[in-house]
């Protein structure tokens, strides 16, 4: 299953909105064939490995992460036809497909047609793996990720607005390979402001992500370099407030406008949220600044949260903090980190969690 | 050298001003008498393992871990003395002994007189380990350690004041063990009047270290809690600007208040360190809040920081944050850390670190 795991994540970043899967036929001990799901559109991870096995699949065990799919929704053949073609006698997984439309039922005709099943093994792992796939196919929303890039005394910038570089190359660096592997980076318009990013992907052989800024009323300037790209890739969220002159102009030049309704005279994140998992942008990752970070975590749309901190003290009433927005007045009322974890970078160091609403 | 280092390290929290020294000796491959200094005005530990080895010292080697001490400046008798007398063949110290009184001179003493040394052996650990007393008698300042308890995002209080506690149970027993080691506490006088603190140590069998509040004008209430120990050992650093009549009323009550020159109407901080490294404070715990962090960092008065950070994002530009006071304008201009070490702690972390001024 370690081996299937593995497989799997080879898959990371180009899947989406599919799950990233990895699967093993093993007869007689021996491995005999694999495969993985290598981007959306290919063929899924068994139907690759039983491709493979041939003949040889006849009487063999298929080790698979995530259940084997039974339905006709998606443009690929469901695989549990292919396995039970392929004479395979048991099949293990990690995990019970989380999509409705699966969910125990591919195993259950894996039954029906004599094979013999178990589930459950390396369950924890399997389910970190593909996070985003069972947030997005359960909640119909994006998994999101909120990015800090912080000072050990939780500012992202001087009172001067100074924010590169906070951490170093290597922070940097694994940025850039968050950027590869998620869907979609959303910002708001004070970054953008702030900072100017392209919001691309450095990272050689990558591709870039979806570029979503939060502007409530087309504040952005035209000029914005995150407006650049002519891959139709950048995506603005404004609410009815927008100026409509403005919006033409974006339209011609390829720019999505998404009209979201307001909440607080903002953009609702709840709605948007909504509008990306249809979409099917499944996972996007925050990456400033200040206010976006306190109304996603408000509003209850992130799941997740990277704070790269790098061995600086800032300090100062009057700088900018990782997150901004109003304090709980409770010290009770503050969020919580479940599965916190702590890596190095380099001198910097990442903290990682789960928030637990 | 090990042996010798753990063995010094027995006498952490009591051996102030004097250095935590181990000694061991060896004789044809076997430890034959151990010692350590346990408590200043007590024996050395030269002293202490050369009693118990008695004759058997004769032809054999110490390993200690400071260079035995020459000068009669002390109420114990000089180590060197001690050495010779006891026939030691050898002496392997891990550091010269930094005391500008000792420095090297030990070491020649015992050459003098036929002795083999070697030196530098653990050296980092060695300086290390006694970080407290190099700083105290090189620099006659007190080793000082900014402690901070906050939530990732770099918050100490929430917008309503709330602090307690922040942090987990684990994090506050090592705060109450720390307590136990420095010679003295330091808080600002909004700490007190918002958080009303004892600042005592509830380890079992602990001893209360000095209290130091900072209160240029002395607007400490008289019925704050860290004023009702009757041990001598709280101190007000006040300025000029101090009230005469709580003067008077406070010396009646025993706590002492030393008069500091102002620095922009503040405590100079850099004096006070003067005063308190004349009085034999070799170490001092910052222990909040946000103004004094921020002034002893911008004054240079603090060697090392410790975050203690809970998995919690209070958040809010209106919350309290770790360090307050003024940001650089510039990201170059933030303090850095050097050796940074990150240590789990319960739920929480430690985040550790040297400032590079």
């Amino acid at each position: 299953m370690q081996m299937a795991l593995d497989l799997a994540s080879r898959g990371k970043g180009r899947t989406s909105p599919n799950p990233m899967v990895g699967a093993v036929v093993v007869k007689e001990d021996k491995v005999i064939a694999t495969g993985y799901h290598r981007k959306a559109g290919t063929a899924h991870a068994e139907a690759a490995a039983l491709k493979k096995a041939g003949a040889g699949a006849k009487g063999a065990t298929l080790y698979v992460n995530l259940e084997p799919c039974c339905h006709t929704a998606k443009k690929t053949p469901p695989c549990t036809k292919a396995v039970i073609q392929a004479g395979i006698k048991e099949v293990v997984t990690a995990m019970i497909d989380p999509n409705p439309m699966v969910s125990g039922k591919g195993l259950k005709e894996l039954r029906k047609a004599g094979i013999t099943t178990r589930t459950g093994i390396m369950k924890e792992a399997a389910q970190k793996l593909n996070e985003v796939f069972i947030k997005h196919i359960t909640r119909e929303w994006p998994f999101v990720t909120l990015k800090v890039a912080q000072s050990i005394d939780g500012r992202i910038a001087t009172a001067g607005g100074e924010s590169k570089w906070i951490t170093g190359t290597e922070a940097r660096e694994r940025v850039h390979k968050l950027r590869n592997e998620v869907d979609a980076l959303l910002v708001g318009i004070g970054t953008v402001k702030a900072d100017n990013p392209s919001l691309d992907c450095r990272v050689p052989g990558g591709r870039d992500p979806y570029r979503i800024i939060v502007d409530s009323r087309l504040d952005i300037s035209l000029n914005s370099r995150v407006l650049k790209h002519d891959d139709g890739k950048t995506i603005i969220a404004a609410t009815g407030k927008a100026d409509k002159n403005k919006l033409d102009i974006l339209f011609q030049r390829g720019i999505s406008v998404l009209i979201i309704k307001e909440k607080s005279g903002r953009v609702d994140l709840n709605s948007l949220m909504t509008e990306l998992g249809k979409l099917d942008i499944t996972s996007v990752m925050i990456e400033g600044g200040s206010s976006i970070a306190a109304s996603a975590l408000a509003e209850k749309i992130v799941d997740k949260v990277m704070f790269f901190t790098a061995p600086k003290i800032i300090g100062g009433v009057d700088a900018v903090p990782s997150i901004g927005g109003k304090s709980p007045a409770l010290l009770r009322d503050a969020l919580k980190l479940k599965d916190m974890k702590v890596f190095k970078l380099g001198e910097d160091i990442l903290i990682e969690g789960y928030i637990a609403y």
